[in-house]
């Protein structure tokens, strides 16, 4: 029986209107603030699609584009406004920055309560700790984590191998699969055998950005594979001249697995629905306190 | 062949000497200010081999004992004023602390730069991110990398398990075996099958608080197993009437082990020097900048 396969459109389509249902009962628009540092063609791609996310669900966005060669104090002074700005309630700064604006500072300077990508320290540490909570969870992992859940797979448990340990990605879902209690197993580019660990998993959740790498063999029949590799292979077939792959071979994979989630169309459009749920989240806190 | 025993007092005292030495070459004496809410004597204990410590290696302590219901708000103020204090370069809060006291917000109040046990969530987040440092690591955990560096152990590549994953070692402890290339796996109570994960490890830390759970049987032959368990067992050959063992079957694991850490004299004497270490670090810092 092939694997069945998690419809991560769906599901994120189910949430965008659930968060425009929250939206509705606020006497206010949530507001998202956005800074995009230079020209990069990708980046300005995502932040548009989350600004027509936020506008059809009823979420203002405050675009601030700041010019390549932006010096850090002032990429910082911008960031300390929007977390002075009672408008905006998450502040997302779109990575990569440009070489003199350091990473750790930029991030490290956004308001806890507005750290909507959940990428600061703070949140981060209280991810990892138990009986800590963070105001909120990095977009990626928590969305890999609702497909589980509303695709009814038990975590508890579960014995979950995840492939990569990013900042942004395998790090933050090894620490959100172990707070719900599956034995976790962190791989990287140092694990010798990532075939043998992998075979292991009732989860895996494949997130090293490299084309189709997991294999059939690796699979054990009947895990559950979640994909969040975005990754472009050429294909003449295709108009664009490329096409999108995950980090799974999925075809050769559902012959095994039981549930996968395909690419596109699985983990992708889940990222932007978070990053919604958690403005609102960030909005109605305010509404409450 | 029986397992070389990892001799974590004899690790300590060389640890300690290198302490001391650092502390001479500097023009003034690091300070360590401890704060102990209540009265309960295994606390006292800890702070007391902690303060003998600190002289031993010319460093001085400001000891700060609060009454059980001493309110959060003065706990808080003293940390504030220890954080102002050029004298103290390193601040210890005792744990457990009385339930009016949130320890979230106690451990909180700390300056990272003096956080010398390392359980300050910024601290932690920096732990678990690639490419970021914390300004201290919690000593414990620090201890074990500290054992398995000084006795020659290779850590990348290998396969670590960690049993248990609380906030002040298992999880720290994880998170560092990680940063040191490791391909690591996290249990706990919520795995079903402890012993055939423990089994495919090639090192093995254990800080589950359960008398010699760890059995023969769980081994890999030839693998390193750090022990951070403390637990008392009645022994009626004692004087005292228990006698402390850790969390590994010591005595049987040892003859399918390479290396083993014994309880007492292992992982134990390496927390205060970790401690020492931090310490005279933070203080190092301030003479720097
Ligand atoms: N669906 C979505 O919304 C999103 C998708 N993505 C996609 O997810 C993928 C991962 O992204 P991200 O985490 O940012 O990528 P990074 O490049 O930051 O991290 C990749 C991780 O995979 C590990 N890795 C890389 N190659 C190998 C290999 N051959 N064998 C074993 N481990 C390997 C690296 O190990 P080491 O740490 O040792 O270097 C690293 O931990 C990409 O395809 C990206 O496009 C990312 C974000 C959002
Ligand atoms: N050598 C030293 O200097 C130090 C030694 N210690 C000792 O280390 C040990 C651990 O301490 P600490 O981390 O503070 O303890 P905690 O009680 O805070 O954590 C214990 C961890 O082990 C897990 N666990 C407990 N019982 C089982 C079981 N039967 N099966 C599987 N997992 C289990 C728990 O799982 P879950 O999370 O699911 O509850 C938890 O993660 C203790 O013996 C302590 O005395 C501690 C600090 C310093």
């Amino acid at each position: 029986m092939p694997a069945e396969i998690i419809d991560g459109k769906r599901i994120a389509a189910e949430i965008r209107a659930e968060v425009a249902n929250r939206v509705s009962r606020l006497n206010m628009s949530p507001g998202l603030g956005t800074i995009i540092v230079g020209n990069r063609t990708d980046s300005a791609t995502y932040v548009r699609m989350k600004h027509k996310a936020c506008e059809e669900c009823g979420l203002v966005s405050f675009h601030h584009p700041l010019p390549e060669d932006v010096e850090q104090k002032t990429v910082i002074e911008l960031i300390q406004k929007l977390n002075a700005d009672e408008r905006v309630h998450g502040i997302l700064v779109q990575l990569p920055l440009p070489k003199q604006c350091n990473e750790e500072q930029v991030l490290g300077a956004v308001d806890i309560n507005k750290d909507v990508d959940g990428f600061h320290p703070v949140n981060i540490g209280r991810l990892a700790m138990k009986n800590r909570e963070p105001m909120h969870v990095p977009c990626t992992p928590k969305g890999c984590i609702e497909l589980l859940k509303r695709s009814n797979v038990q975590i508890h448990g579960k014995e979950a191998v995840i492939l990569g340990r990013s900042n942004i990605v395998g790090l933050p879902i090894s620490l959100l699969l172990l707070k719900n209690n599956a034995t976790v197993t962190i791989c990287h580019s140092g694990t010798p055998d990532m075939a043998a660990q992998t075979k292991k998993a009732d989860i895996v959740v494949a997130a090293i950005g490299s084309a189709a790498m997991v294999k059939k063999d690796w699979i054990k029949p009947g895990a559950v594979l979640i994909d969040v590799g975005i990754n472009s292979v050429p294909d003449e077939t295709s108009k664009r001249g490329y096409r999108l792959v995950g980090d799974i071979d999925t075809k050769a994979c559902e012959e095994v697995a039981g549930m996968i989630t395909p690419v596109p169309g699985g983990v992708g459009p889940m990222t932007i629905a978070m990053l919604l749920q958690n403005c609102v989240t960030a909005a109605e806190r305010t509404v409450e306190s």
